[in-house]
């Protein structure tokens, strides 16, 4: 089934630049775009639907690559908590924190599980997103990481997402594991790995690199176990401090590194030489007020690709908005508007391998776009939360969100 | 035509607290709140519809009191130049600032300033704002103060939106004025204002007190003008600099003194005999990355109603979700949820003149609620960006706000 989608703009994104093109013609068949570019320049063919964009310019579908979207629970009462003045201290003594998230997500059912997450992210996919990643890392054993995983798989199957895996086991010490870190990365390596990749549910493997979580040796073990599985690994590193968990991704040849505000030069250079996709979550550095700045221009000099995601989650990003993420670039990282597209396009595929067949607007590349009513791409980053008006593409068919809600259970 | 709302609990703001009801019922008739309480204790009231809210947690409807909704032209351009390395002052050189908005809205004709202003309102009430002030500003003549302000007339009988309009003719110098700014005041004090309040245009006056716009002593001109014709004032202050504007503000008994990050302690005191509102506008703040917190402990020390607002303008703060300003209030400004929801009810309300009758849930009030689809109200301050679910009831009758996208024009 070929269809013609014409009178648009598009950023193609091709290189990582708005790559425009004026007066342009999208031509799919099926899933597949088959042939884009000027519109006076199209192929002869024929016979086949022709949709009127009516001067909206379309971007490749947007792409969340870290999030941690499936959850049991929210931290609304803590986040209320702290800003009435209790204290960490207090609200970790009495099992809060990370820790409450973990007991809510172990004591929800499969499907109670799915139906939250399946709300995030049809609150995704309702502003532009077409591609997703999923984390696992609150279950933190092998049954509830499995859980967890399982509830991504679903999502893609249920609604009209791609959907990527990450199992996160190494997120956490469990509290059946408290002061035995080293026995907790053993179970992580030598059990739940193995069994979750044989299962087909782990599309990458990640860790948390921090003084209060893992140190760079456990990842380590962690990143072999993943490589002897012929699994890609991710990381979240330099968030709070630098331990160079950048540098050991690259060495490891990551897929990304993300958060980054305390990486040096020298993991700027590592993660250039592997290819390794620098994530930038401006959500949690806005939500736990952060001063120290990712170093955007190092990352340019060294031309890290550079992505942006929400890494929604319940504790330091509750973030329901990709969009937003394109201005909090912009406005706290100082990206420039294409940048901030690029990093939740291109960028964001590569973040998460996909970049082969998703990310940007080219011949024999997915046909998932959205067509925007706006004067210029930078609007997508200028605008300050709300909606912007658009109709999303995804595999070559118009996607009518209100309907998804009633029959995608 | 008596309607019982029930099964849902309410946080009815009253006195500026949650002032929760469990397990609420809300008796409306027409556009008014008949009663309201814990059902139990409902009324005997014989024949009328009942509506099942599922639980859900009511809250009156938000307030968005203070907006630059009404603009020809955005400022996106300028966004993304910026961000790319041009200054301001080259900006400024080629006409590009609030010149640039002030032309594009001088150059646009009603209709199109309608239509733009429409889709932005529409955002805004499809998040559960049913009511919202609309500044001029961008006009700086006669004739274009006028259409301005006629538009945002417009939007309240178009959309089931309570709209009050603010004269701010003394936002900026128009190029026409150029050093001449006590002339400006004098055209804006004797022509201005008297024809337009004469024209039921305007519900208030407003200016901007700062040193890149008016003096405080052209700034109490105008205010003493307002008060000869009968129109409350409110204004823009303390946002760059100390000029203690609030406290003018406060001997004028203005409704509101708004943005307040340099005020002093003797300002807030002044503002608190005066009960004039303390409109905090948080996206303005972050969009300008601005360090000087508005001094939220001082307010409260004495008192002073704090209200929250969009601030949305094509400048500083293209913000097209009040919701995601409660956030901001709650992480920037350090706000307790229960603080900001107050923010764009009851305190939104008393910003606006409009506290006796709308604000909060009680009887005689507005029926102007939104019924939430959350665990607390916490929620709606801790999710980031995005959506919330909910539905919207305005003068006592459900809106369907896609149905409302296409017959409202
Ligand atoms: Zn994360
Ligand atoms: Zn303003």
């Amino acid at each position: 089934m070929r269809t013609l989608w014409q009178h648009c703009r598009a950023a193609t994104m091709v290189d990582g630049k708005y790559s425009a093109i004026e007066d342009a013609a999208i031509l799919t068949d099926g899933a597949r775009i088959e042939w884009i570019g000027p519109r006076a320049a199209a192929p002869d063919i024929g016979e086949c639907e022709r949709v009127d964009l009516e001067g909206a310019w379309v971007t490749p579908g947007l792409i969340d690559c870290h999030t941690h979207l499936v959850f049991g629970g929210d931290r609304s009462g803590e986040f209320e908590e702290r800003l009435e003045g209790v204290s960490y201290a207090q609200i970790a003594a009495r099992g809060g924190g990370i820790a409450s998230t973990v007991r809510a997500t172990r004591e929800a059912g499969e499907d109670a599980l799915f139906e939250t997450a399946r709300a995030r992210a049809l609150g995704l996919l309702r502003e532009g997103v077409t591609a997703l990643e999923v984390k696992s890392g609150y279950g933190l054993d092998l049954a509830n990481e499995r859980k967890m995983l399982a509830v991504a798989r679903r999502l893609g199957e249920a609604l009209p997402l791609t959907v990527r895996t990450t199992c996160l086991a190494a997120h956490a010490l469990p509290p059946e594991y408290a002061n035995r870190a080293d026995d907790y990365i053993a179970y992580v390596c030598d059990e739940m790995l193995p069994a979750l990749v044989a299962e087909g549910l782990v599309d990458a493997v990640d860790a948390f690199c921090e003084h209060i979580a893992f140190s760079a040796a456990q990842v380590e073990r962690v990143f072999q176990r993943a490589h002897d599985l012929g699994v890609p690994v991710k990381l979240h590193a330099e968030q709070l401090s630098s331990l160079h968990g950048s540098s050991l991704a690259a060495r490891y040849r990551a897929l990304s590194a993300d958060h980054l505000e305390y990486m040096t030069e020298d993991d700027a250079i590592a993660m250039a030489q592997s290819g390794t996709v620098a994530v930038l979550l401006p959500g949690a550095f806005y939500m736990l007020r952060e001063t120290q700045l990712p170093p955007v221009d190092a990352l340019r000099r060294h031309r890290v690709p550079i992505a942006l995601a929400s890494d929604s989650n319940p504790g330091t990003s509750p973030a329901l908005s990709l969009r937003l993420m394109l201005n909090m670039g912009c406005t706290l990282f100082r990206l420039t508007p294409e940048e901030a597209l690029a990093g939740v396009t291109i960028h964001a595929a590569r973040a998460l391998g996909l970049h082969a067949t998703h990310g940007s607007l080219e011949a024999g590349k997915a046909a998932d776009f959205v067509a925007w009513r706006i004067g210029r791409p930078a609007e997508l980053s200028y605008w300050l939360g709300g909606s912007v008006p658009h109709r999303v593409v995804r595999g070559g068919a118009l996607i009518d969100v209100d309907r998804i809600d009633n029959i995608a259970r």
